[in-house]
């Protein structure tokens, strides 16, 4: 564990902070009904979250509170926000208040595996390979899928946040790619 | 550290993710515009939060998966929807322009800082005190003062968002309570 990190090993907590700041930016756009630049948003945010991990390898910064940030700001940029984000934009807007009501449990559910996934990757250490979907994977495709919003039937967004829920709970192994 | 937490060990999670989904509902009714009810969701999130580690030391089963899923349920309550909450509400019906941003740029800088909060004191491993603020604090504030809306000027409310930011990333002892 590295102590009060400071100059060269908190660049890469910039990044992710960037990932955390475009994930709230992405949470106000979606209050505003802006919701192509929200997904824009949520797919800086994976860029960002890409980065960080890199940056902190090449500079050989990496720290146990950069690891705690990345975990916090992939919540809100890749679980909350798109969650949110497919809320409001496919399933609110439908008619019926009792597809509305599955539509928001779905919502937080994949809300909430994306926490449980988190805590539980954390906890483990593993470097290696991937356990379940990463949810920058998740929340990553969620926010590209509202790019074709115009294109694909609703149905496909409840449908996915349910599908990759669960993917990110698993325990199956998924390789890393582009370390 | 304990793996693959079940039966009694989950209890502790469960209000934990009830703190979380009180802070995502928190979200979607600020989106709806339900102010009062937004801030009571995220009052019910510090019971919640109250709750969680109260249950885990009463049955010993204070976990690393816990206390990282305690972390992340803590920033989307209490440093995500209380920003948003305090923006929407106060700092977005404001009429200039120039306003708006700065209170955008206090709410998310508030948000951040709630994340590096958190980061940190994961990372410190204290048990004895509190070192600032704790987010839990700083984000019930806000809500709180949300119920009194009608009664405080709007000034109010950014300011306290921001010594309540820089008061979470201080490094000062603050004594714990109730143990």
């Amino acid at each position: 564990m590295k102590g009060n990190p400071i100059t060269a090993s908190m660049i890469p907590s910039i990044f992710t902070l960037a990932n955390l700041l475009c994930g709230f930016l992405a949470l106000i756009l979606v209050i505003e009904k802006h919701y192509t630049i929200a997904a824009a948003m949520i797919l800086l945010s994976v860029l960002l979250d890409s980065l960080d991990g890199k940056v902190a390898r090449r500079l050989s910064v990496s720290s146990d509170f950069g690891k705690e940030l990345d975990s916090l700001s992939d919540l809100v940029s890749f679980g909350v926000a798109p969650a949110i984000l497919t809320y409001q934009a496919i399933l609110y807007p439908l008619q019926s208040d009792y597809v509305k009501y599955i539509g928001l449990s779905i919502a937080a559910f994949f809300a909430l595996c994306g926490a449980v996934r988190l805590a539980r990757f954390n906890m483990l250490n593993i470097t290696t390979h991937f356990v379940g979907v990463p949810i920058t994977f998740a929340g990553g495709l969620l926010a590209l899928l509202m790019l074709f919003r115009n294109m694909l039937p609703w149905y496909i967004y409840p449908v996915s946040m349910v599908i990759l829920a669960f993917l990110m709970v698993s325990t199956f192994k998924v390789a890393k790619l582009g370390k």
